[in-house]
């Protein structure tokens, strides 16, 4: 697939915009399409349709965030019902803190999608993403439904994966197979960033379909335990969105064995391969956070538990000193020990490790007596930062994934709405 | 007092400073000196050295930060004796994470200093600004300590606040006359900014100084008092440094009548011209705070208590997205409602109303029908922000203040150690 650099306009492409994509397969019982009904943005997609088959089970994250968008309250209110028939994802507008008229709106979608996609309104999901506060034009999406029947394909991954993005610089897309009670199954996922990005939940959008036939409950517990270690894992601003939406379909074509309860152990492949493909999304979150120009992979060991560990690995994840100076590459591991100690977590000045790029740099309280600080020049002037920090009081152990913060973030938070 | 635009060298001065400086009064018993030890800025004042007449009543506040640095952990114990005679600041050089050799510094600033003032251990205090991690050469201090001696005056008000400077653009001083107990007594102080600020505490280093005679348990009530609302309530980056250290000095020479506790009524004006000098001091800290353009207030109420208003109100003012769009002029109100979502108090999406520049832009969970965007243009525009929110839910409140997120604060925080 060619990146399509139309859409991106005044927009500088993230550096870690692949050079090419993966061809996502198509799973039996999805289909896509999309069209540009022009909610905000000019000649580009701006609407996308799934279609998925009778039968398909549904489970899902929303944000934490207290003034959620409409469609995240009422995608949590479908989730009771578990199953899925239809979604529809939009660009341009959020339909957050839009009041009655952003309830009206959603129920306007879905009252046409169900007449269109002859399900019921439990079947029915639809995630926003774009400005807060403006109304949605929800018309322009019931107008362009009927149309988007005849083009529905079970080929348009690509397609779909651009028609969710706002700011996003490149698509992210990824693709797994792997064997359950006795099938191959396939996992597609695409997912959209890329500022706002923050726990809980990491993702403004991201959507994982499979043909393995797994009930919603199961789906639901596998889905929240590889977030926890994946979109919940990544940071670029700190900011929560509020349509923060994570949902994975199991169409259930792929006809394999009956899966009873989450524990079942013929879930172990499928597990590990829904948690690395949410993970390979979530870094492409981080990759093209706004205005990213390094990828920061911050780990954090012996804090008094992995929470301790997490909450550290944010605090430093997030602080914007230890940003600015990773956009310089300037190895100031002094505002590292100042995100540690601002954390609130257990820890011990004298008991820290700091290593980057594999070098110790400081230990025992101190600078490491031996670091010199042309040992790490040329890592923190490369793509990828490894910052490793060992608190030495426990055994508590996280991974982050962070950007730096750069002008380009500025500039494009500056403007987006003009 | 004339700005000293010489030290400032490749530095944008703040929009915000003064185009004059108060004149601070002599306060009896407070003798104060500075001079140019070459700790690591040149041709710069770096070293501040304030005699206390015998008799001083001390109190203090410093950074919660569990990587506290050695001078933090000096001043913490030297307070459990409650009186003061000389104070020590250092620019350029925090001492923080330096191990025993930084305690080793602290220790033979001490000796030296209780040397040559005749003091004891415990009526010496020390507080160190700059870069993290590097071994003071205190060897520089305790050289140029002698020889301050000869030097000291009750006028050096303005050399003091400028010796104390890091990265800030202008010295921060303030002045306040009040009556206490029968007597005019003199409050002085002079702070320090101006990145890695936020609560707690919200400045890096702040002293004050008055002739009034407190004794240092109920000062330290006073001082805690204040402290709450005025650096607690302010925050630029939302870092919180390891250094931070605001110190409070009562020489009794006023001679004001016995003040017998914390709740005596005649307290009342002092505590209130305290809190008005410490709030001023944290403005400046603000004002001053790396590449800010823009002064931000932030008004919380109706929220569920004081403290989830505060909490809500620092949500707002520490968003990079909220900071950037304010950068711009741009009236993103959307990402207001988003920080109130993430801050994790109770709220009720509609129930909120914001206003920004008095004017009311949502209410009951939607943009306010009558709201023109042209209506606050002129607002955005300015120096000045207000951005009033009312939860709806309670009766807590809270103000804080911040600044915009600004190209320049990459700037600075890229370049700090080059």
């Amino acid at each position: 697939m060619r990146r399509r650099a139309i859409f991106l306009s005044a927009m500088q492409v993230s550096p870690f915009a692949p050079t090419s994509y993966p061809e996502l397969p198509p799973i039996d019982g999805v289909r896509l399409a999309t069209s540009s009904c022009g909610i905000r943005y000019k000649e580009r997609t701006d609407l996308l349709v799934v279609e998925l088959c009778e039968g398909t089970q549904a489970a899902g994250v929303f944000t934490r965030s207290l003034t959620a968008s409409a469609p995240v309250l009422a995608g949590r209110k479908a989730l009771k019902d578990g199953s899925a028939r239809v979604l529809v994802i939009n660009s341009g507008n959020s339909n957050a803190f839009t009041g009655k008229s952003g309830v009206h709106a959603v129920e306007q979608v879905c009252a046409s999608a169900c007449d269109v996609f002859k399900c019921k309104p439990s079947q029915f999901y639809m995630a926003s993403t774009g400005v807060i506060g403006e109304k949605l034009p929800y018309e322009k999406i019931t107008g362009a439904l009927p149309q988007l029947v005849p083009a529905l394909s079970e080929k348009s991954w690509g397609n779909a994966a651009h028609a969710i993005m706002t700011t996003d610089t490149y698509p992210k897309m990824a693709t797994r197979k792997v064997m359950l009670g006795g099938k191959q199954v396939t996992i597609n996922g695409i997912a959209k960033g890329s500022g706002m990005i923050a726990p809980d939940m990491a993702t403004m959008l991201a959507f994982v379909f499979t043909d393995a036939a797994i009930p919603s409950p199961v789906l639901q517990s596998l889905l929240t335990k590889a977030n926890d270690k994946s979109f919940n894992c990544v940071t670029v601003d700190g900011d929560t969105s509020t349509s923060d939406t994570l949902l994975l379909f199991a169409t259930g074509k792929a006809g394999n064995a009956a899966i009873k309860n989450a524990s079942d152990p013929s879930l172990s492949g499928f597990a590990e391969a829904l948690e690395s493909l949410l993970k390979e999304l979530a870094l492409h979150v981080v990759k093209d956070g706004e205005g990213a120009e390094k990828l920061v992979t911050i780990t954090v060991t012996g804090a008094a538990s992995d929470n301790a560990a997490k909450r550290i690995a944010m605090s430093i994840a997030n602080s914007p000193l230890v940003k600015t100076a990773l956009a310089a590459s300037d190895a100031n591991w002094g505002r590292i020990v100042m995100a540690v100690g601002k954390a609130g977590e257990q820890a011990d000045r004298d008991k820290l490790t700091i290593k980057i790029g594999g070098v110790v740099v400081a230990k025992n309280g101190e600078a490491d007596p031996s670091y010199r600080e042309e040992q790490i020049t040329g890592h923190m002037k490369g793509r990828e930062i490894l910052i490793e920090t060992d608190v030495g009081i426990g055994s508590g152990k996280a991974t982050v994934w962070t950007c730096d913060l750069t002008h380009r973030y500025i500039d494009i938070n500056g403007s987006y709405r003009t």
